[in-house]
């Protein structure tokens, strides 16, 4: 078997990986995280609009980032575009349409450009299973001048059985470091040492009381994440937009991630 | 290095195979392909919802499958579908959503039954990587059973640098064939030993004439492709609709997909 992975820590702050990114919204990002002091992300896997709305209203001010699937929308329109985009600007966070573009360049170039969602011309970020092959990043490379945004490569899942490890994991963590442009982030459980200081690292499947659900789901505490596997940025879905007191509980998960990440060694 | 994967054919015509499939679409295909003596699929990636309908009128005749990408029309309402289920009905095709579903079970579950599209309504067949773990499959079971439609697993891709192949294709075999309720077939590149007679096997990047695009696609001819790699059905898409005269491009293809069919050994 293959030597076990080394999990390490970045020993820079956002503001200094600011300076270090290459895409533009990757610099952004670390900028608003260090600025507004929360790491925490937020899915908002509703299906209604207004209830969307309500959520990104009601946490605003407690995220960094909003992560959404436009496509289980039940009444999406594109008022639902502009209204959200209000509410991002007013409490300062950026749209993260969580989309795993997998298909072929000349496919995702339309699902990301064209189509009823027209997604490059309001997400500031996008996930992208490379599953195809690195060309797929060429899809993407108009699209992304058109808002400055990047693309989150998944290189781990939280799911059981994920095929998104080994050797897998390395291939995306080349394909970031041959596109970093186009590459702001990847999606992980872990920071590995070959993770180098210009991505952002996202990390879904955050809950502080689950193991998981019957689809496969598989859950790890804010702590666990910033402060054991050194990623940056925790993605809470369920436990938040699920809980009747949403804001009060976005308020504990800021807490729970921003103080593991200043609780660590810096330079 | 792994040895070699050895590909075989199967000697079973698609009248008998139609038995032995287990999810009934895939009988329903078998027999459609059987019965009206094609086993050509053509990807209609078109962003214009007429385009695609004078497409599926023009070829409907030829194809036993046509492929879409319901997220890339730009002016896409619900009288598109109830049009393209009208010309599949008078021609007998079945429609094909190449989705490309990739997320966790929890949320293909509303991508495939809710949102927008709808898609468990009017496919007939979906596109699923299974890169997050066999658990997916669990959130397509109940969109399935409205419609008695199947999953298309992504086995192999015709992408430059995919990273669907070796073991990730022995997995999506396995996953499979652990499956057969839900999963129809498979998107593969060539007909391994380990691919059981009950799924249709399906391959898309087929040209009479080309070499790939700039994006990373490359092509293959339909008599290599079933002749050679023993595949059931070619997809062929800007072959034809990229063609001034897409029918009479479509009655070449069909013609040679299925006389390469009939030139194999069966018992």
């Amino acid at each position: 078997p293959a030597p076990a992975p080394v999990v390490v820590a970045s020993n820079k702050r956002f503001e200094e990986r600011a300076k270090i990114a290459v895409n533009p919204m990757a610099t952004k990002l670390f900028n608003l995280m260090a600025s507004k002091k929360t790491n925490l992300a937020v899915a908002a896997d509703l299906t209604n609009k207004q209830e969307i709305l309500n959520l990104a209203e009601s946490i605003g001010s407690e995220i960094c980032v909003l992560k959404t699937h436009i496509d289980i929308i039940e009444d999406y329109d594109q008022t639902f575009i502009s209204a959200l985009e209000a509410i991002a600007s007013k409490h300062n966070f950026l749209i993260f349409e969580d989309r795993k573009f997998a298909d072929i360049g000349n496919t995702v170039k339309y699902q990301f450009e064209n189509g009823v969602y027209q997604i490059s011309k309001w997400a500031h970020m996008v996930t992208v299973h490379g599953v195809a092959g690195s060309a797929i990043i060429e899809g993407f490379k108009d699209g992304l001048k058109q808002n400055g945004s990047g693309l989150l490569l998944l290189a781990q899942m939280s799911s059981k059985g994920s095929m998104c490890v080994g050797e897998y994991t390395n291939q995306m963590i080349e394909m970031a470091n041959n596109n970093k442009e186009q590459v702001m982030g990847l999606i992980c459980q872990e920071r590995l040492q070959s993770m180098t200081d210009n991505l952002v690292l996202m990390t879904p499947g955050v809950q502080f009381n689950s193991t998981g659900d019957k689809m496969g789901q598989q859950y790890n505490t804010p702590e666990y994440i910033i402060k054991e596997k050194n990623t940056d940025i925790i993605i809470v879905g369920r436990g938040i937009y699920q809980n009747s007191q949403p804001k009060t509980e976005a308020i504990k998960y800021r807490a729970a991630s921003w103080n593991a990440y200043e609780s660590k060694n810096f330079n």
